[in-house]
């Protein structure tokens, strides 16, 4: 989508921002969902009051999780679906009555844009931005369930390594939601070396687990979600090789469950 | 919708069932939701091969239950959402995962229609009755969220006197599936002499919740379903009388939760 295609100029609303998909035939168990793929603010929204800084920076979105996430869908035949909007204008793993679905801080930043925003504001961004997302993901793993693809749900995120100046030695996150039975086997399978843990940085009780509680809880589809420390997939390059040694893990743990399930 | 704008001739694929809303604009905080609100089964599934009697029985929908809730939603100034298509094709209150979504023996009745579809066909039931309906009505409670409106979701459902020739002594269920704060203030406020029972005649074990689950779980709000025996709201009148004895009990309920919340 381009600047010119935001504003719709016959009724003057704010066009809609779908999800984004990628190998969306495939067969596969695992759907891959990356609420914050992008820094792109668009032009309904100018830059927010920010500088250039910072509407690049981890604040704005998860750099490198859509590279990687792009690398796990190849090597997994998993089915990828990715946010086109900056989670500076619309959070798309908040609930759009969490505060942080539209952030007036994150971390160090005041975001200006949304110091002052109105109900109305919020529900435009909301139908704008939240719900067509999350409503063409509803699409497809409802369609998986109806063909008997027996769905998995994992969400690629990542983290920056110091947060308010601290260093964090976490290297690879995974989070889980009331049902921890992937998130278990994903940790059980992580990849040699890795400094794994289980709920870190973040967990459910930081309200991070939203796209995993509306999308697979209320199905009682096996979820998990996966922060990477940033570092470690900076570039397209590093994004590929934590693919090659992330992948084989994903696999192994779905491999488990399944068998768990038998 | 008629016969004839179900199929899409240029495509030849089946149009959408979206929900049927009243009473939108009302800032009220209850949304009354009306899954099986309608006997209608659209030209693409014909009959399901079911006679007369089963098609317009309580297999069909919830005899009664659009009336009250129309009553009420009159009474409360609260938006009604409901369906348009029989449960015989796709029962909005089940899952595309639960076998229960397009049934293939209701109560006493085979339903031949449903009795050998495979995969593609619960697909495109899925994405012309479950989809829509379910988005439509996220799309609305999300609106509500963000404008801050705080929604209270209820379910208007109505059951059969008697099930497999026994009858039933219960008239007014109230069923919760994980939050039971509003169920348990609905119950306490009941009206006074009639039979009211909490989870009957089904409880969320049946696999009855699924409405709830998915459009208020997720977001933490508070939920309920309403049973009413059918035979107490058989007629228009009798159903605006059932309206009457209902909504200062859902007034009095939502009153109690909100000093409870403060």
């Amino acid at each position: 989508m381009t600047a010119s295609d935001v504003m719709d100029a016959t009724a003057g609303k704010i066009a809609a921002f779908g999800a984004v998909f990628e190998n969306r035939a495939s067969a596969g168990r695992i759907v891959l969902v990356c609420e914050h793929a992008s820094a792109h603010i668009p032009a309904p929204w100018g830059d927010l009051g920010l500088s250039g800084e910072a509407r690049f920076s981890h604040i704005a979105w998860d750099p490198g999780a859509l590279e990687l996430a792009r690398g796990l869908s190849q090597r997994l035949d998993a089915c990828l679906v990715h946010a086109p909007v900056s989670r500076l204008v619309y959070d798309l793993n908040r609930a759009p009555n969490q505060p942080g679905a539209m952030p007036a801080r994150s971390e160090v930043f005041d975001i200006p844009g949304n110091a002052a925003i109105g109900p109305e504001e919020r529900a435009a961004r909301t139908a704008a931005i939240y719900v067509p997302f999350h409503d063409d993901l509803h699409v497809e793993i409802s369609r998986r369930m109806a063909l008997g693809l027996a769905p998995v749900i994992v969400t690629i995120h990542s983290f920056t390594p110091v947060w308010y100046g601290q260093p964090r030695a976490v290297e690879f996150g995974v989070i889980h939601d009331a049902d921890d039975r992937l998130a278990r086997e994903i940790v059980a399978h992580a990849p040699e070396g890795m400094v794994t843990r289980m709920n870190e940085p973040y967990s459910a009780a930081d309200g991070v687990a939203h796209t995993l509680r509306l999308q697979a809880g209320p199905y009682g589809l096996p979820n998990a979600m996966l922060e990477l420390r940033n570092d470690l997939i900076a570039t397209p390059g590093m994004a590929m090789a934590m693919a090659d040694r992330l992948a084989p893990c994903l696999a192994a743990a779905l491999a488990a469950l399944s068998e768990g399930l038998r």
